[in-house]
């Protein structure tokens, strides 16, 4: 990747603002722009020395490009190196992360990268909010997951032994570089699990997106660059206008990104986050939301049905895993941390495109499934 | 103490708003009111289970008013007890009350009270900041220095090897219950290290509070109620005006805070944190900041002497340790996380109650003294 053309024709490079006010950042979404990151962090006033957080893989891969395109552009880079998985993500590696920023000399106002995943960005951005009471961060997501949530938006955060993400604070990028190029590299599986939250955000808001995935799923699945530039940006698109109408999940807009994640963490808790990625929970997950949206008279079957077939054709699971009962399940997503006196605030469709928030109880869920 | 008597006649409570819009709080400062504060929680809106953190030295004294407190408004209360000391403020008893607060089963919405001095405080304050991605946090500061600096204000924070609250968030509390009746279990040389912090908001913004420190010192250091209550009140007001003003000092003004800091870090740093409690090095600091400002012409001789013999009378040390020389002060300076590029943000004082900023190298610093 190492000739990659930051500038120049080729694909275009779509802009979204993230707009909340004085801490408005963009998220840039194209092909080739590991190697522009120096010349874009030059831009935001940055100077000297510079952090880059990446994992043993996504490092292996794509931290020369990156570090050679800051040295262009006169920073000092250093090199943090954590290990792949989801089990990495807690207390212990942070307080590594924490090590190696110090012995890297990061002052207040030295940027730190994240180059990589959702493990990487939440540890690195909970690590650069935490430190000297705040480091500017860049988040450059490495996944489809990331580049299309938890890239931007500012949740950060550790796993804890009792559930994932117990630990966190709100920490906003001062910009995200959404290379679509580096998704190539991506396992098929991981890809698939990454377009569920793309079906899930069709969904929720944006039936054109949902249709020019129903029409242009094979070009997707090729990786097709015009196709996922345009995709993962109409989804930072819709996730941005929720971030900057609700930061901090005070109102409750942003919950509306939760469509389809109740059964799905339900459904990931159960299988104790091993057989399951994520994004297939949630596709598991949506599909339950679909059909209790439905039993509840909320959406048409064709909904139901048209939500199922294009997470199917994505090569996604959408059966909650035979051997979970309804009880079992129910239970499980009490535990969410989102859960509030045993009611769950329940995102529920009303057809492609829009949401309803309806509260209902775990057993109320379970009975539409 | 648990015949505290919350309401009824008596000594006078006085009420300190810190005005931060949608997140403004009270600090109430007082005397007998660890045994209202069940009722003062009450009244926020909270409900059912409430954690208690506080310190093994402070619980054994105080524990047993709040938690009976608590109980008698319908509270559930869980304690978690942390061992005294600077040294514990880390990551790992850190994890220790992530544990428990997480087995005493808090949700989003559960008030976390940090029952203690500023270790309680900002470990608590920064567990509460992050956990759940934010609990309600209720201060109560039991040592000088908590109720008039670290208990308001919102700064949390944890040590690491390479420095004192190197990991923080701001987390601004929703109640700060300032009782003065627990300031007569302080050792007496903790009582006159907080009386350090207390003369600083003198010096930085309040001759009328200096003036009245000169004045009635003995009934001060005597634990005089009414005197008391109304020279935390002060602090805290001062306090609160700058908060509002420059919440995570962003603008600059909050730095303000911070005169006598930069040389008194530097003496801490330089003996280790052990012979010298913070206030201490803060009146060495501050003597030091006056004779800078002296130096430079900011400030005349009397106000050098003034501040100096309020803090030899408050048995405060003022001079930097013998063994200190000025080119290893000035190196210790530099490695203070607020140092930028060499250069110091100095606060200079132009006379009491009136400061100024300056910039200046450390060499500066250490040549003027």
């Amino acid at each position: 990747m190492a000739d990659q053309t930051p500038v120049g024709p080729g694909p275009r490079v779509d802009e979204v603002l993230v707009d909340l006010g004085a801490r408005a950042y963009s998220v840039v979404v194209g092909a080739g722009l590991l190697g522009g990151i120096g010349a874009r962090l030059a831009t935001l006033g940055f100077r000297g020395r510079v952090a880059l957080v990446t994992s043993e893989r996504v490092g292996e891969l794509y931290a020369a490009t990156v570090v050679g395109s800051l040295e262009k552009a006169g920073f000092r880079p250093a090199v943090v190196e954590i290990p792949d998985g989801e089990q990495h993500k807690n207390l212990a590696w942070l307080a590594v992360i924490y090590d190696r920023l110090l012995d890297a000399g990061v002052e207040r106002g030295t940027p730190v990268i994240a180059l990589g995943g959702g493990v990487v960005g939440d540890l690195t951005g909970f690590a650069a909010g935490t430190l000297l009471r705040g480091l500017p961060l860049v988040q450059v997501p490495t996944t489809l997951l990331a580049q299309v949530d938890s890239g931007l938006g500012g949740k950060t955060g550790v796993n804890h032994a009792r559930g994932k993400n117990l630990i966190g604070v709100f920490h906003q990028p001062r910009l995200v570089v959404a290379d679509v190029d580096v998704l190539r590299t991506l396992p098929p599986r991981e890809f698939a699990a990454g377009l569920a939250e793309v079906i899930k955000y069709g969904v929720i808001g944006d039936e054109m997106l949902f249709r020019r995935l129903e029409d242009g799923l094979p070009d997707v699945l090729a990786h097709g660059r015009e196709a996922l530039i345009a995709l993962v940006a109409a989804c930072c698109r819709q996730k941005a206008a929720v971030v900057a109408r609700d930061e901090r999940e005070e109102r409750g807009d942003r919950a509306v990104l939760n469509f389809g994640h109740t059964v799905g963490h339900g459904v990931e808790l159960l299988t104790e986050y091993r057989t399951l990625l994520h994004g297939e929970a949630v596709a598991i997950g949506m599909v339950a939301a679909a059909r209790v949206s439905r039993g509840l008279g909320v959406c048409d079957v064709a909904t139901v049905e048209r939500i199922e077939r294009l997470l199917r054709r994505a090569g996604l699971p959408t059966e909650v895993p035979a051997d979970i009962t309804p009880a079992a399940l129910a239970l499980a997503m009490q535990s969410d941390k989102k859960a509030a006196g045993g009611r769950v605030r329940f995102v529920a469709t009303e057809g492609i495109g829009r949401t309803r928030f309806v509260e209902l109880t775990t057993e109320d869920i379970v009975n539409h499934l």
